[in-house]
């Protein structure tokens, strides 16, 4: 099991899916996980945005920490090229990065914070000052979300059951994760009783990294597929629908993996309240609302293929949309590090993020 | 393609899973399509009980059909052993055939009739007349689909998309389909432009059956992860979701694959309709309501594992409800081969079973 030396001894948090080991970035292999548990080490950024944009890391807070890092190497070979020119040769690869995803803001978020230290580094070698910004981006999204899941798991009530979509844990993360931080956090406590999981298809993320995750941590879950999600519901199993977010706009509308909105509509209708879970990092008041974040269309094979195996029929088409929108009004609490917006409104979030 | 002698020339129309072949009973084997088109023969009971529990075919009418024509070999079979006690020996078979999948009520349906034809038989060889009787079943239940989407078709505007759950086609039924029926008949007149499918975790059927036989009938279809079906309605590409069922209660109440509940949920959020369609043979007046309608659990490896590959790690649980239930309130329409019922009731259900 991975451990960072940013670790501490808090309950239930035991993995680290992006490291930065004998300088150089090292990840895990997400795309094969649980079959193989198997580390990839970059020494250089185009790497770096190739592992971000093939799903070696995914999870939007994992993808701005991956980033940091990899301006850290982007840095080191522009430095080493022309130490005078390198701020401006860097600003490609930069770009390269930002564009390796279109719908997480931590990703954007996460360059530009590296890009403006960029542009107060004098002559030295830039590399120390560069890392160690990566690694505050990486510890504070670590403290973020154990922040994060003392809050969250204080508006559940004890011995609910929960159920989670996508992965939202420490594998999306720094480290514990946003939802299953919550989770984490809400265990520990005596407050979340079980976790149902839904299995995420197309990518699985669900069935192959939460189920994963949990299993190691030794929180007692459950499987389901996407659509069982209702069914369990109307058996009285679920109090609480828990999610991440890869953008939340700012009226409270929130980007996630495709269908976080099917289920919300699902929990408004049973009563069972839903909570997102995601640092301030992921709040993008420069969006408006949830009709502008960009939806990324991933590949057709995604939905047509399992696993590298031909499903559907040769020549049957698919829609595959890797994110859908869930309006504010479906959202009983957002959760940040800086505190929780029940009903979230445009103002609330507004004040929130002024806090 | 399999064609029966029973297809006629009607549009779209063109795929046969069950077919009665030289003195036995052969079937599409829907484990392995649609990488593999391939047929299975049958000459006992047993073979073909199996072969309901392990869906090679599946389908509420299919199932039926099947089982009718089970009852011809096991009475071949009897006859040939003593043909004096032949229809007591064989009253264990049936027993076998009907408890091989619990939700579908078209199965005991058919078995049930043809349970009441033996027991008029005189002491003759009785496979004419039981042959006859599965060959009837067979064909009234191709005559109900087209009738059904007469009817079905007819309640969608022009030019609409729709969606299906699962694969209620040929494969499904003696042929020509039930919801897919609809999509048939509906694309035949132009009044379906565009056809959604959703893939149908866990056991895929939308993927690799609906897809396929759409695709052999040239109709266009677009796969979507069950998950993203809300996000669709979200953004006006439904109209009409279009399923089948596998048992219709008294009040209306509709068990059918899982998932079609959240759809359900999700289609009355958007304002979009849900129609369901079935022949009568698959409403149970016996059954006064959904909560009494059995519930089949499948094994839990069909949500931990992909085609025979795990994709959940070692240790994980997964519940695995086959189907769920259907609210009356949530169905806009119950097309049946006797009419059509909207908004169905207790009192307009028994009025068209009675009709």
């Amino acid at each position: 099991m991975a451990r960072t030396d940013i670790a501490t001894e808090v309950p239930y948090d035991r993995i680290r899916a992006v490291e930065w080991v004998d300088n150089r970035l090292r990840l895990i292999d997400q795309r094969i996980l649980p079959g193989q548990y198997t580390h990839l080490t970059y020494d250089n950024v185009q790497d770096c945005a190739h592992a971000i944009r093939d799903m070696v890391v995914r999870g939007a807070p994992a993808i701005g920490i991956t980033a940091a890092y990899a301006v850290v190497l982007a840095a080191r070979t522009r430095y080493r090229e022309n130490p005078r020119i390198w701020r401006d040769a860097i600003q490609p690869d930069l770009s390269y990065l930002s564009d390796a995803r279109p719908t997480a803001v931590n990703l954007r978020w996460a360059v530009e914070r590296m890009r403006a230290l960029i542009a107060t580094l004098s002559g030295e070698t830039p590399e120390p000052a560069l890392l160690a910004e990566a690694k505050r981006i990486h510890a504070d999204d670590i403290a973020a979300n154990r922040r994060m899941g003392e809050l969250g798991a204080g508006l559940i009530v004890k011995g609910s059951g929960v159920l989670t979509h996508c992965n939202t844990g420490a594998l999306a993360t720094g480290g514990y994760g946003t939802a299953l931080g919550v989770v984490r956090a809400g265990y520990a406590t005596g407050r979340i009783a079980h976790v149902y999981a839904d299995e995420t298809r197309p990518w699985l993320q669900g069935a192959r990294l939460t189920a994963w995750e949990l299993l190691q941590e030794g929180i007692p879950a459950t499987l389901i597929a996407d659509s069982a999600a209702a069914y369990l519901m109307k058996q009285g199993k679920v109090a609480w629908v828990i999610v991440g977010a890869d953008r939340i706009a700012a009226n409270g509308d929130t980007a996630n993996k495709i269908g976080t909105y099917m289920t919300a509509v699902a929990a408004r209708h049973h009563g069972v309240k839903f909570m997102v879970v995601a640092p301030t990092s992921t709040v993008d008041l420069a969006t408006a609302e949830g009709s502008a974040i960009p939806i990324e269309a991933r590949p057709e094979t995604e939905v047509l293929n399992f696993g590298g195996t031909r499903t559907a029929p040769e020549g049957a088409q698919a829609w595959n949309p890797a994110f859908d929108i869930t309006p504010a009004d479906l959202i009983d609490a957002i959760v940040t590090e800086k505190g929780v917006v029940e009903g979230p409104t445009r103002e609330e979030i507004a004040a929130m993020m002024a806090a």
